[in-house]
C-alpha cells in the first residue's frame, strides 16, 4: 500500500473524529483522493464511518495484521524493512527461503494471515489459523553453522520479552525453543538454514504465536493462546512490532559477539535451566537436572553418571 | 542409457575382437539390434571397427565418461545408484541441490564433463573445463549440522585413499578441505546443506578433482592435476569407482557412529596436524602448531597464548 494510505490510517487512529479538509491539510491531498483511500480501506475491512461537519471516524481495524498498521507501529531499523503479506501460504519459512535462495536481503519479514502447511521441528505440524501471529523473517548472520542455535535464542527471547511487556503473563522458554504459559505451548520457533561447513548463507527463523487464534480442542490440554490466558484479545500489530524490536536487539548483540548476554538473558526467561528433566534423544533417553548451556546452546544435563551435553531431543519436565 | 548398450560396452572391453553372433547369444538380442546399439556408442564417442569374420572391436572409449562406463566399473551398494550425467552444468552442487529439495534419494551421483560456474569454499571460482571429475552427491546423514565437517573428512580420506591405490601419487589432506600432491591443490571438496538446528534435511558433497583436464597458466605454482603428476593420463572411471567405494565404506562408518576411525584415517592421510600453520579467520590471523581436531572436526592450534579451536579459516604452512 503506499504512504498516503498508511498516513490516513494513522490519523484516523490518532483522532476519535477526524474531517476531511483536516487530513486533506495534514497530508496535502484532495478531498477527493481521500474517500477514495478510505474506499480501499473499507474493502480491506477498515471500518469507518463519516458524518457531517465530524468527517471521519475509525470503527475497527481488520481482524487480520495489513501492511499498513504494520508500518506504522513497526520501530525496527533493519528487520521488517521488507514486509511480503499473504492473506495465505503454505509456510512463511518456505516462502521466506524461496526468497532468500533469491538474494532478498537480511530482515525482510514474510507474514501470513494462516498457514496451511504450517510446520514445526522434524516436520511436526503447526496448526496456524487465522488471527495466530506465523512469520518468519530471514537472517544472514556471520555465524557457522554451529552457532545457528544462538539465533534461535534471541528470537525466543524477544517472544517472551515482547509478551511480559504487553501482558501480565510470565511466559517461560523450553529448550531448545518452545514458549510456554501456565506451562502451556504458546509459541514455536522453527528455525532452517542453507549452509557451507564453516559459513551460514542464509536462515530463517520461522515464530508461530497463538494470539487471539482458536486451536483445536484435541490441542487445549498441552496448548494455549494469548487470548485464552489473560481473556481478552490481543493487539497483534503491536506484539508483533514489539517481538521484532527486541529480536533486532538481541540479533545485533549476537553478532557483536555478545553471546554471554544472550545466553544470560534466555537462561532469565528459561524453566528448562534447575528443572528436572527427561530428554528423548533419536539415540537414548535421558533422565536428570538440566543445569546449564553448553558452548552452541546445547542443553547440559547432570545425570548419575555425570553431565551429558545434548544437541537434539525433546524434554519433559518431572 | 539402456542395460543393453552397458552389456556391449562391457563384451567389447572383455574381448579383443568380438563377433555380432557372439554379442548376439549372450545377449540374447538381434544382430540388426546390436548394429543399432554399435551406431549409437559411435555417436557417443566409442571408436569401434567392424571387420567381416572378426566381428567388433573397440579402439577407444570417449575422452569423457560415459553413463554406460561408470555402471559397469561401480561397486557400490547405494551410493551412485542413481545417476545423473550432464554434458555441462553450471554447477553439480547447485543441480545437487535442486534435486535433493525434490525428494531425491541419498547416494544419488551428479556428475558433469565441465561446469561453467564451479565454486570452492566461500564462492571462491573453481576452473572445471573437460577431463577433470566435477561431481557431487545427494547425503542425508543422520547427523546435526554441527558434525557435517565429518561428512566432508568422509570425502577427503576417500579421494586421498582412491589416488594412493591407483597411482604412486602420495597425496596429503589440507585442512579442511584441500587435497594437495607435492604441496599444490589438486582437488576441493565443498559441502552446502539444508538443515534446522539439530537436523540436516540434505548435504551436497562436491568434489573437484583434476584429473586429465588442464589448468590455466595463472594456477601452476598452486594447483596441478594428476596427469601431470604422473606424466600419464589417468583412468577417471576407475578413479571415481574407487572413490565412491571407499566413500561409502567411511559414511557407513561414520553412520554407525565410529567418528574416531573417520578421525584416524583423516589424521593418517593429513598434512596438517604436526605442522607450523598461520590460519586466517575472519577475525584473526592464528600462529602455531596444529596439534589435532576437535570433536567436530575443528582445528585445533597450539600458540604461545595456550590452545586454540580454529571452526573456520585458510591455513598456510610455515
Amino acid at each position: 500500500m503506499t504512504q498516503t494510505i498508511i498516513d490516513i490510517v494513522e490519523l484516523l487512529k490518532k483522532y476519535d473524529w477526524i474531517s476531511g479538509e483536516n487530513i486533506a491539510s495534514q497530508l496535502h491531498i484532495s478531498r477527493t483522493a481521500i474517500w477514495k483511500h478510505i474506499q480501499q480501506l473499507k474493502k480491506k475491512g477498515y471500518q469507518i464511518t463519516a458524518k457531517p461537519n465530524k468527517g471521519y471516524h475509525l470503527l475497527k481495524t481488520p481482524d487480520t495484521i495489513t501492511t499498513e498498521e504494520i508500518k506504522q507501529v513497526i520501530k525496527t531499523k533493519h528487520f521488517a524493512s521488507s514486509i511480503h503479506h499473504l492473506p495465505i501460504v503454505s509456510s512463511t519459512n518456505d516462502y521466506a527461503k524461496t526468497l532468500a535462495k533469491k538474494g532478498e536481503p537480511e530482515g525482510s519479514l514474510i507474514i501470513a494471515d494462516k498457514q496451511t502447511g504450517g510446520r514445526g521441528r522434524k516436520q511436526r505440524k503447526w496448526i496456524s489459523p487465522e488471527k495466530g501471529l506465523w512469520f518468519s523473517l530471514i537472517l544472514r548472520p556471520k555465524l557457522t553453522p554451529n552457532d545457528a542455535m544462538l539465533t534461535t535464542m534471541c528470537a525466543a527471547c524477544a517472544v517472551t520479552k515482547a509478551i511480559s511487556e504487553l501482558t501480565t503473563l510470565k511466559p517461560r522458554i523450553k529448550w531448545p525453543n518452545d514458549i510456554l504459559i501456565n506451562g502451556k505451548k504458546v509459541c514455536g520457533i522453527l528455525t532452517e538454514l542453507s549452509a557451507e561447513i564453516d559459513e551460514i548463507t542464509y536462515l530463517i527463523i520461522g515464530i508461530g504465536l497463538n494470539v487471539n487464534n482458536k486451536i483445536p480442542n484435541e490441542l487445549k490440554e498441552k496448548s494455549t493462546t494469548l487470548k485464552q490466558e489473560i481473556k481478552k484479545p490481543v493487539d497483534s500489530v503491536l506484539l508483533l512490532s514489539s517481538i521484532l524490536s527486541s529480536f533486532e536487539y538481541f540479533y545485533q548483540e549476537l553478532n557483536n559477539g555478545n553471546i554471554l548476554k544472550i545466553k544470560d538473558t534466555w537462561r532469565s526467561y528459561s524453566s528448562t535451566i534447575g528443572s528436572k528433566v527427561t530428554v528423548s534423544t533419536e539415540k537414548e533417553v535421558v533422565t536428570g537436572v538440566a543445569v546449564n548451556l553448553g558452548e552452541h546452546g546445547e542443553l547440559i544435563v547432570k545425570t548419575n553418571l555425570g553431565e551429558k551435553k545434548i544437541l537434539t531431543g525433546d524434554i519433559s519436565y518431572l
